[in-house]
């Protein structure tokens, strides 16, 4: 391994994040960096902005102008995209459970599964039904991750997650991390890159 | 005449609206297409947002943020760049100016002086004085033109402008208008000068 890494900090309800997420692994990759998946939550972060909802809907001008952004870039980057039928959708156990995928090497595919239900499929992430059924399709146990997701102590993590994303001066999603470096948004993932390649 | 065009809106106390205004007569013509540059306001646009500042003042963590974004990219794109000392400056005047530069043909030149003095030499475009010097070096009669710019016929011009911003669902600057397609940012210029190429 060369050492070379970048963090990838997303939100399952953020819509640039699923542009990010669908195509950050073979990008890195291709640069001989690795990749760490750091799933955290955006509603902390926008509430002490004095949102209690996406800014993209408090603001509809521009809220109007993403969906028509999306739509651009992911017939660009060729992903499938419908604008969900809900907006934001609720993350959370996806979040949680992320942290599961991660101890156990299965978290990428996990979040291209979950922005994929979210932003190409119109599905309730927030529903641990569909959640179970996204499992099954990774050939996991919802019952046994669902509950792991559901500890206490894991709870924690996530909580601890949020708050080191702060800490780092996040404060949207897709963010980038690299040394010291903070790269916000999904136009940023190549200089992200660029900048990790130089180790 | 190929007849391909870009409509570049910018405001004069725009940070990233000085990467734009330095390069996008170079790329756009490398390319075969006019820009018609559209000075406008953003206060009025930001106050019915509730802002009635710069929303990296509002919003601390971004604007730190923003600082750097700015220094990555003005190191990039080669441009000179210093933090101002106060931001946001007042671009009434200037964009008023920006107006009368646009009928005798030398807004480009006007514009990219004015966002020099602000982010490149750290000048108050809000001063007559200020202002006026960037005019004589234009060879431009200062007390002339800053009295076309006063006059309430300009005035309401720059206003009518601006209201014409708000109906495209411009909500920051730079953005860009190509045929029906709004693209917002320093970002997008790339593909919004490969939309305009279409023709």
């Amino acid at each position: 391994m060369s050492g070379k890494r970048i963090e990838f900090w997303y939100e399952f309800a953020s819509t640039y994040s699923y542009l990010t997420a669908a195509r950050i692994e073979q990008t890195a990759g291709a640069a001989g960096i690795e990749v760490e998946w750091r799933p955290f939550l955006l509603a902390p972060i926008f509430q002490a902005q004095g949102w209690n909802d996406s800014p993209f809907n408090v603001y509809p001008v521009k809220g109007r102008y993403m969906w028509r952004d999306m739509e651009r870039l992911a017939e660009r980057y060729e992903l499938p995209f419908k604008r969900p039928t809900r907006f934001p959708r609720n993350g959370l156990t996806a979040a949680r459970t992320a942290l599961i995928a991660a101890d156990e090497g299965w978290c990428p595919d996990w979040t291209r599964a979950v922005y994929a239900a979210n932003f190409a499929e119109d599905l309730d992430i927030g529903d641990p039904a569909l959640l179970a059924g996204l499992l099954e399709t990774l050939d996991q146990d919802p019952g046994r991750v669902l509950a792991a997701a559901d500890q206490v102590s894991n709870k924690q993590r996530l909580r601890t997650q949020t708050e080191r994303a702060i800490e780092l001066g996040i404060f949207g999603a897709p963010s980038f991390l690299v040394g010291d470096e903070l790269y916000w948004g999904n136009d940023r993932l190549g200089d992200a890159i660029a900048n990790a390649a130089l180790g």
